[in-house]
């Protein structure tokens, strides 16, 4: 398994199955995740998979979809959160020798309120 | 041109250079855009551009990474805004003869406040 898009599926998969030492050996030691929109950085594999195993459980990932460019794999994933809707995030992950190196996660919150009014009239909701 | 990540390459010239027609021409007549972050859809080659035209003035498109896989281009933007700080933007453009005909993009605002403090000791932030 070397394919960037193949690697970043079974990611997302161990991720989902909570095996966290079989999602570890798809992160390089040195790996490093950014998140724009908390502007936080996490550093490292051990880091990245505790804060994956210790976010808030009744969470369920669907991987919408894969694609890849070179050595680098974009994923789509809506996770369904039991108590606070769904989430989505666009992810961005660099592959190399079979494990993340570098990775750059937009995750986006359930909507909340509306959206601004100005743009009303040109979008419909859904 | 015809590959979709120069398609989307110059989609995002176009709209940072205000040029709406041109911009247009780059875009399927029913073109449809979904916004997962706010559940907004929007239908059609001249919403869209509406929608862009009249963005609240005094933001500067950065085009960071533009990807591809067979029909869609991936695109990741940075988009600095005199009033309001830096957005950004990932992009899934699906091109079809030379036009965007399907978009979803995870639009991320600006950080405000701190990031949950569960998960403190295994990031940093940036």
């Amino acid at each position: 398994m070397s394919e960037p898009a193949e690697v970043v599926r079974e990611l997302w998969n161990r991720i989902q199955a909570r095996d966290w030492d079989a999602a570890g050996e798809l992160l390089a030691e040195d790996v490093v995740v950014d998140w724009p929109q908390t502007r936080e950085r996490i550093r490292g594999r051990s880091n990245v998979i505790a804060v994956n195993r210790n976010y808030p459980e009744g969470w369920t990932i669907r991987v919408l979809r894969v694609l890849q460019d070179g050595d680098t794999a974009v994923s789509e994933v809506a996770v369904d959160h039991v108590d606070h809707g769904t989430f989505h995030a666009a992810s961005f992950f660099e592959v190399r020798d079979g494990q993340v190196a570098r990775g750059t996660e937009y995750w986006v919150d359930p909507p909340t309120g509306d959206p601004p009014a100005w743009r009303a009239e040109w979008v419909e909701r859904y």
